[in-house]
């Protein structure tokens, strides 16, 4: 821990260049090697099914992997040796992601255009559904309530859980508990490429589904592009990148709140980003203190560390420029620990996730208060939305005109499709209004 | 047109082989030639600029290309040589589209999930959107309406409107008066892959965008996919395809309606696809016999003869069996031409957009019912949206926990943070838990 230096840093004195700089997301890799090899992968399990997920498990995963499909006994078995405990924050998590999410339905909707003419937009749950529980340094019930929760709710005939099995070729006994809480129907044993390629190809042991979901390392995340890619292929939630954590605080927040909540982005992972804008010189020093302080007391203080390198403490002129910058870095999670907080809501809309006030950690939002955890990052806060109950949905629409609707609208179709010089279009709409019927 | 045969076959004597090359869709070329193509083109325009968009539109278009952006002079010069009849056309497609897009707007939400909690799930405008309108064979002002109209009504700040010049360097009068009824900021003249890369990385004349709307040739389409896998990209609409049309009818139907509408879809392009299923033999023959009358009278009957290559007229054993191959085959557009259709509507759920009864032409969809026609096609209406208004916004979510209520979730959270190995996750709500505040 001795190398850990953070600095606290004015952003008036940073030229544009350094500006740029400091709100710059740490690279990731896509390498050509990293795109071939998931290629390769995919090509493998396209051809060779079960075995080549099976083959891949034991190599990639080290795992004692001879069966991809979890029989219900297993499950079962698995759900027995769960502790009250874990099981009843399980419960509270669900009710409380299920409160949320079920508010969001779809509504569907009819309006009558013109006089005769009806359109209709109608959402249908999408029929199967594979969801992705990275496995690695952390398991992961959490991601498992995430995404099977509003799929349960939508009421997808098909959801599949993947999973990479650990090396005695089992899973966490709170993910299969949650499968069974969320109707999960299957849950195959395998990670990384070679379980997005199951779900996107199927194997003797699961069909295709529609849509993937759930974030992964890098490998997984490059196999949902590519599938996403396939002519006629699956849909993917959104592209993934490392988390993030952006706190807009002043003097009335406490050092402490605010460097746990950094630590508790900055231990996900050693390419997680944490900010810190501030227009209290003294805070920012406080909580620089508090960081290198808490740090040292994690299990995960070396991933913490690495992570508080990308990480920056940033002295702004004012409280309304941090919400400036916050706006132009578009933090997955933002964090608002300032009085009255609520009020600068307005101007703050891009972000994957906020955090309202001193009493609203950011890992409330990972767990339990209810919002999804499945969010934009990497600068997608601008132009991708957090993960919600309408995602496993899809929308369509339905029109239906009587004779007298679509001869009001007559003159505007043909006219419009003569000009596009579509004669069989206009032909379309005349061949019904001109006879006798 | 005396090389045109189009078969009548019977689905339930066809092999399985059989039956799933007549539903196949037609080969889409995304030959490696083409995807280096327009990754040279994105990467011209990325460092290039105006210059190089001016340059490309010159070679590809073979327009007279000095200036990127169209100026409110020429776009005023424009509309006033439209005519009434086309602006009356206008008017009542973009009165029905608005009708139909505005009743969409999304409702946010607010949800007390737990004693002390709230969540919240927002919706906000896209901040600048990009409209591709295709030119090529056909010119499209209604294309600029379905993006347009829910660009407007969203509110999206900026909207840029790029569509590929004639040879004089204009673009349609109809789309520049579409720009002034939607409130286009500005208009960009130019196409293609190089259309795409400006919207995506920025020139002298635009600012990047968020987001990329539109259907567009094989170039378009690539680079659409290009550009939305760059890290923290711009997001695009959904994955584009050749348009499709099925058609599901029974004795009901009038022959000549359900040829004039196959022939409608037809007529887009070589690699559209138009399908007839129906219980009724006598039917399919009749359908047969006027699309080759039908054709012959066409302007664009080459496009059409060579897309009834890839057509069919399947007799199937049941108007039953009919809506079951529909949902296999999962059509952009889906046709009804029986009676009390509506009835069918739950049974089918995988189109685009339905077209319910003997007097609602798909024709009347593409301009002017009021229902968007950017459709999901190429089997993707299995799990892609139509487009809609709320793709024109972001969705992301707000939370806030009193101490109290933090308190009330403490236990679920700081259990599920420890079993994942989080412990920084579970300090951030001890350490406000746990203090005298």
């Amino acid at each position: 821990m001795s190398a850990l230096t953070i600095a606290v840093e004015r952003w008036n004195e940073l030229s544009a260049e350094q500006q740029s700089a400091r709100l710059a997301r740490p690279e990731q890799s896509r390498s050509a090697q990293l795109k071939q090899s998931v290629s390769d992968i995919l090509a493998q399990v396209r051809e060779g099914g079960d075995d080549a997920v099976l083959k891949l498990t034991r190599q990639f995963d080290d795992a004692n992997a001879s069966q991809l499909l979890m029989t219900a006994q297993q499950r079962q078995a698995l759900i027995a040796a769960l502790t009250p405990k874990v099981k009843a924050a399980i419960d509270t998590a669900y009710a409380t992601i299920r409160r949320f999410h079920q508010q969001q339905r779809p509504r569907d909707l009819k309006v009558e255009t013109a006089p005769g003419v009806v359109c209709e937009s109608r959402y249908v749950a999408l029929q199967s559904v594979g969801l992705y529980i990275p496995g690695g340094t952390a398991t992961l019930p959490s991601t498992a309530l995430m995404l099977g929760v509003p799929a349960q709710i939508a009421g997808c005939q098909r959801k599949v859980l993947v999973t990479p099995p650990a090396k005695d070729g089992s899973i966490p006994a709170a993910i299969a508990y949650v499968a069974e809480l969320c109707e999960i129907d299957d849950i195959l044993l395998c990670g990384g490429a070679q379980a997005i390629a199951a779900l996107a190809y199927g194997t003797e042991s699961v069909e295709p589904v529609d849509k993937i979901f759930g974030p992964g390392n890098a490998f997984v995340t490059e196999a949902k592009q590519q599938v996403s890619q396939d002519q006629s292929g699956v849909a993917i939630d959104m592209p993934a990148g490392p988390s993030e954590l952006l706190v807009i605080a002043d003097d009335s927040a406490s050092p402490a709140f605010v460097a746990a909540d950094l630590l508790s982005q900055a231990e996900h992972g050693a390419d997680s980003q944490v900010i810190l804008l501030t227009p209290s010189e003294s805070l920012a020093a406080q909580v620089r203190e508090q960081l290198l302080q808490q740090c040292a007391q994690l299990s995960r203080q070396h991933i913490a560390a690495q992570a508080l390198t990308n990480s920056r403490l940033l002295v702004t002129d004012s409280l309304q420029q941090a919400l400036t910058l916050s706006e132009r870095y578009a933090p997955e999670h933002l964090s608002l620990q300032f009085n009255d907080a609520r009020e600068a809501l307005p101007q703050l809309t891009r972000a994957g996730s906020v955090f309202v006030g001193h009493y609203t950690p950011e890992s409330g939002g990972d767990y339990a208060t209810g919002t999804n955890h499945v969010l934009p990052t990497y600068g997608y806060a601008r132009n991708y939305s957090s993960l919600g109950l309408t995602d496993f949905y899809r929308r369509y629409t339905v029109q239906e005109a009587s004779r007298e609707g679509l001869q009001g609208l007559a003159d505007a179709i043909t006219t419009l499709a003569e000009l596009e010089g579509l004669d069989a279009h206009a032909r379309a709409v005349t061949i019904r209004t001109e006879v006798n019927s």
